[in-house]
């Protein structure tokens, strides 16, 4: 019997969707305890350094095959972290992360995805999104930036631009790290309690605690209706910052695995270069 | 006694340059052998990492300071495996690589340093670039891209330019990684004998061979014209991998040590955030 896949557990099934459901302290996939899992996480190291290597190999070789990384969350749910020891597992020349903050008025007034298209991954490699154009469903519903029949048209928006992303070989995962309220207390508190980790406080953070069920409602819409077959959503249970990072990496591999990439063959004789080679 | 930086023992010394007589297979400052390279890079992991993320602490707080690290070599020196073992030890969320290939006609329309301005690291930011403008003085001089006048030109407008970085907080780090013309045929060899590596060999790379000498002559005059204070050159032997990753990060922990990089103070009342908190 075949163990499941990590993208068959962490995908998000069809229809309405309910967070407080979804236990953010779970381990799907993973029986250990924390030591076991970060030292799965380092094994997995040259697996997924041997595929993103053969997707960089691809690209340079004219394929068109290329990996989106949408990462969403809420504050503290780990979306930097993330990006440090799952992403950064990786050769950092294949990849490119991109951090979207709020829209400069002209990127507002050029439509909100102009910006997420300049920042797509070229062919071969691998382009993460922290945040990502859902915050233009998510904050912008919550923080009433656009009027609602803005927000809604938005959907089906992403939903047409995701699918042409996968249509032309992009592979698309979409990751929500679902962490708890009590979970995002006790990290800010590590914030207050660390001078080195003051810089990553904001005064704000608290303001938005209230706004916390908004968020989470907002997320379920944005999950349910957007979760289609091109590029359908995960969530990533991410109170264990062990487990959020293993789950990740694992869920990148299995995207790149069925990608079947083979080692670009020679376009030159390989014996008459090496003879070249030898006399020069 | 205390012992000799790396940045003074790889320093080009002022004055003309002549490459053959530096030991590419020298490792200076490093008595050992590979494993224990290869061991004290991984030492250095954490050493580095949190120097970078000091930067970028101070980069969101408000600072000004970035480094950029340009590195330059001929073909198969060692560029990629430098990203990949010595850069890629810090967060990828604060390094930014960007490779220079030819450039475009609009680029060259533009002046040869308009594209390198687009790529400067952000405040806080490492910015890194695998080739340079220096292909502008290297590959531009030997290949006869543009008339020799334009190339004489361009040295001084790189110091000009490198002196204008490092006044306004930039750290630049310069770094020649400097093989022998046997360690490339090699490295060239090994990739013809690696169907996994036959996507890294171009035939042009034994044309270029027939250029070595060339490409020396013209890496010696730009190191010797652009070894300037604000900006000043090192060439790392780099026959041995592990020691120029080893070097390389060496290098960049030496410049970024002495900006005494203090974490942000908080601009916030941490007592009453912390009750907020509590609260909330």
């Amino acid at each position: 019997m075949s163990q499941p896949t990590w993208s068959s557990l962490l995908r998000l099934p069809p229809g309405p969707v309910d967070l407080a459901s979804l236990d953010t302290r779970a381990t799907p996939g993973f029986d250990g305890k924390k030591a076991d899992g970060q030292a799965a996480l380092q094994e997995l190291g040259p697996v997924i350094s041997d595929l993103q290597e053969r997707l960089f190999a691809a690209g340079r070789a004219g394929g068109d095959q290329r990996l989106l990384l949408v990462v969403q969350g809420m504050d503290t749910s780990g979306k930097g972290g993330t990006m440090r020891h799952a992403v950064g597992l990786m050769d950092p020349q294949g990849v490119s992360i991109r951090a979207f903050k709020a829209p400069t008025p002209t990127e507002r007034r050029r439509g909100f995805l102009w910006r997420i298209r300049q920042a797509l991954p070229e062919p071969g490699q691998i382009g993460v999104f922290d945040r990502s154009h859902y915050e233009d469903v998510l904050a912008a519903r919550v923080r009433k930036l656009v009027r609602p029949a803005v927000v809604e048209s938005r959907y089906e928006a992403i939903n047409d631009f995701e699918r042409e992303l996968a249509g032309s070989g992009c592979v698309v995962v979409k990751v929500m790290l679902h962490i708890s309220a009590d979970e995002q207390r006790a990290r800010l508190a590590e914030r207050l309690d660390d001078p080195a980790k003051y810089w990553k406080y904001n005064p704000s953070d608290i303001d938005d605690r209230k706004l916390w069920p908004d968020f989470q409602r907002a997320y379920e819409i944005a999950l349910e209706r957007c979760n289609t077959d091109a590029a359908p959503w995960h969530v990533v249970p991410a109170d264990r910052k062990w487990y959020r990072n293993l789950a990740v990496t694992q869920l990148l591999i299995e995207h790149l695995a069925p990608l079947k990439l083979d080692w670009p063959p020679a376009d030159f004789d390989v014996e008459a270069e090496k003879a070249r080679l030898a006399a020069s």
